[in-house]
């Protein structure tokens, strides 16, 4: 082990950061882990039952409350996070000063490297309680290791992905730009942002996920802007002169229609939109319309921004508004911040034998936490019209008539990544898999799933 | 630029990750920053505001509702995010492919260190509506660069450590475990442990959070581990072998009494815990706990893990457990995943003469958004029996009789780190500033903040 107790070299960081980036540089993602992940994997290795095969699936036993559809969030994410999961000597060597496993285990995790396979719900795709969006295969030991930086990815992801979603609809065809960086865990805002997009956000101002992801991104001037200047009419100039007159002057720091006209003013009326960012929304967008009218900016368009979530938007469709900007009701779920997806061993063989049978195994105490065992497949059951009628899943054979309905899509194969796709591929799916919900999935009052979910 | 749009020294990439690691390398901060500081800039810098010297204050208009204190989690986080905003090759390459800013501003940006000054409240000091919970000074443009990593440490990390409080006080004498990193973004997870610690947690499972910030790691097993097992009793077996007697045995995997007898007949009496994950948690740590005594296991502790909040454990107040551990109400601050803080313009010199004083700006417009202009100062005033009365804050001369109760420390000085402290030194002041405050302040129901905030 290197004598600083942190090795880095110049060429692996490269590697890492282009496959897990941001403007970080991720060595290993293996201590995003539960110290207990690491317990089991020694007194396993111990007892042998570290080498049974095993599949272990992520679902979750319920939607948020009066969701009606949930959003596969982060696959990609997994993707990167499972390349990057390795021992390397600064991981080896914490483990060994705090004594947390064992010699035997270091040295079986000095050369870790997944080799099993993942399937799963590919990334935008929709789903219901019991829906197996991830299904891991391999040795115990080398699955039970994934389980916590599986769940934080798609716990977090899908969160935002849902939140998104249900914001889109509300919006319509006015763009959404995602502005929640300052709402969130600076690195979490990044994750945010793609799954906003995946969601169907068009935009977002943070500039590590333009970076990491090439997400467009927005943004132009804050109250700070028109404070720092001697007037507003200095503030506006300024940025007119440096931004052109195609900006988005940002109008209610003193008096909002002497700020119209203004802005109109100094920009022309080609000036690109103006900014709310309080007050009655509703109301002040028809009165800045009527006002940009009057002085001829008929193309000038409005951009609200005010603590929005899909509630407000929906509120606001009838107002004259060109785009919306929405900050924390984004990064918070809109009111469900994570979500409760679980990661289960659900099959294992009983001896080490690669060719031993598998056989189901679940929790089996009363309540809400039993589980359904063995390794599933799950389809979407579509009538006449192709509108999804029932989420099915199942552990025996497939049924003929689902057979090219399956919702499982290879996502690595024997340790090698497989269902690697570019963002935009994502968000269209979602697109299409909710639009084949129907209809009443996309009302934002509480409900229930929009289709069962049947077991075969 | 390097060749392949990314530059990244090994010995830069060690610097950094010893300040702002995890098992991350953050070669910059300086892309966790929205869009429009950059165009504001940009815009500053040609009318010359840029160089106007300015304040910014990070506030609260209100705490979440029905809290009654807000607790300052981030402040380390923010002097790592501050020493490292600086923008490298890749970041300066990435705004110049993209147009983000002109090249007067990539050259101003390509020496960019903070030179200013930053005060604030120590971390684990409480805060309320009105606090200048951060206070910021340099020139409008090194200083309006800082406004989105700054908020997004303080409002995520500040919203933890508020839940993790009112857990504590909850929890009382009994251990907290803080289990969450499978419910909130992987990176989000670490500071989420980070501020759990502060706001009184004792250990996590997040073996990132052990590595970067030495928090103890905790944790034995899961049901998965059980499961591969072809009985609960050769699970027992192989974790006690493995692990020993003191470890936690889960017993809810099929029978729970069942698994108590099994667990002490395989460990013996010094088994060290057992660990009960679902079900009626007050009921069944009381039946767990007779059957202990009855098989002589009278030091074998009972812990409790099933999607606990402050209010469940104070449901359990009465019930003989021995730790909590906690997962999704802590990483999503308990209901307020976030907090409101903003970053303001509060006053900004009218020339760029270093010596032109500093004049108040706010923004004027109606409603809730108005701020209070001024460079602020803030102290608590307490009673004869040193119980907190009134939060000061104000902008003129600080009272005599307030003077050795103020709360802004140096953290910044001229760009040097000057207010680094130890984990456990915010982790002590947290709970004296709690304890400080009036009787009310820990009351778990909703309710108002427990002091006012008095303008002078």
């Amino acid at each position: 082990m290197d004598s600083q107790g942190f090795e880095f070299s110049e060429a692996r960081g490269r590697e890492a950061a282009s496959a897990l980036g941001l403007p970080v540089l991720v060595p290993s993602t293996a201590l995003f882990t539960d110290r207990y992940e690491l317990t089991m994997l020694q007194a396993a290795l111990r007892s042998g039952a570290a080498h049974r095969r095993s599949v272990f699936e992520v679902f979750t036993r319920r939607l948020p409350e009066g969701r009606r559809y949930g959003v596969v969030g982060g696959t990609g994410r997994v993707l990167d996070a499972v390349e990057n999961f390795r021992f390397d000597d600064a991981v080896l060597s914490f483990l060994s000063t705090e004594h947390i496993v064992d010699d035997e285990t270091l040295a079986w995790l000095d050369g870790y490297r997944f080799s099993g396979d993942i399937h799963g719900y590919p990334e935008g795709e929709v789903y219901f309680p019991g829906s197996p969006v991830v299904r891991v295969e391999g040795t115990f030991a080398e699955a039970v290791l994934l389980e916590t930086v599986i769940l934080s990815i798609l716990n977090h992801d899908s969160a935002i992905a849902a939140a998104a979603s249900r914001m889109a609809v509300a919006a319509g065809d006015r763009p959404l730009m995602e502005m929640g960086a300052r709402r969130t865990h600076e690195l979490a805002a990044v994750a945010a942002s793609r799954a906003a997009y995946i969601g169907g956000f068009s935009s977002t101002s943070n500039l590590a996920a333009g970076f990491r992801y090439g997400i467009p991104t927005i943004g132009t001037s804050a109250h700070a802007f028109t404070l720092v200047h001697d007037s507003e009419r200095d503030a506006f100039k300024a940025q007119v002169v440096s931004l052109g007159s195609g900006t988005t002057l940002l109008v209610d720091t003193y008096d909002l229609s002497e700020a119209v006209r203004t802005a109109v003013e100094v920009a022309g009326p080609e000036l690109g939109a103006v900014r709310i960012d309080s007050g009655d929304l509703v109301l002040l967008a028809h009165r800045v319309r009527q006002q940009l009218d009057e002085l001829g900016a008929t193309n000038t368009k409005i951009v609200v921004t005010s603590d929005l979530d899909e509630y407000a938007m929906a509120s606001l469709a009838s107002a004259p508004v060109g785009a919306y900007g929405v900050g924390t009701a984004l990064v918070t779920g809109s009111g469900h911040p994570t979500c409760s997806m679980v990661y289960k061993l659900v099959a294992r063989a009983r001896s080490t034998d690669p060719d031993a049978p598998l056989e189901p195994v679940a929790k089996k105490s009363l309540g809400p936490k039993t589980s359904l065992g063995g390794r599933k497949w799950a389809a979407r059951r579509r009538d006449e019209h192709g509108v999804a009628e029932a989420e099915v899943i199942g552990t025996g054979p497939v049924p003929p008539e689902l057979a090219d309905q399956q919702l499982l899509v290879p996502l690595v194969v024997g340790g090698g990544t497989a269902g690697r796709e570019p963002l935009d591929a994502a968000r269209r799916r979602h697109v299409e898999a909710r639009g084949a919900l129907p209809l009443s999935a996309t009302m934002l009052s509480k409900g229930e799933p929009v289709i069962p979910t049947e077991v075969v």
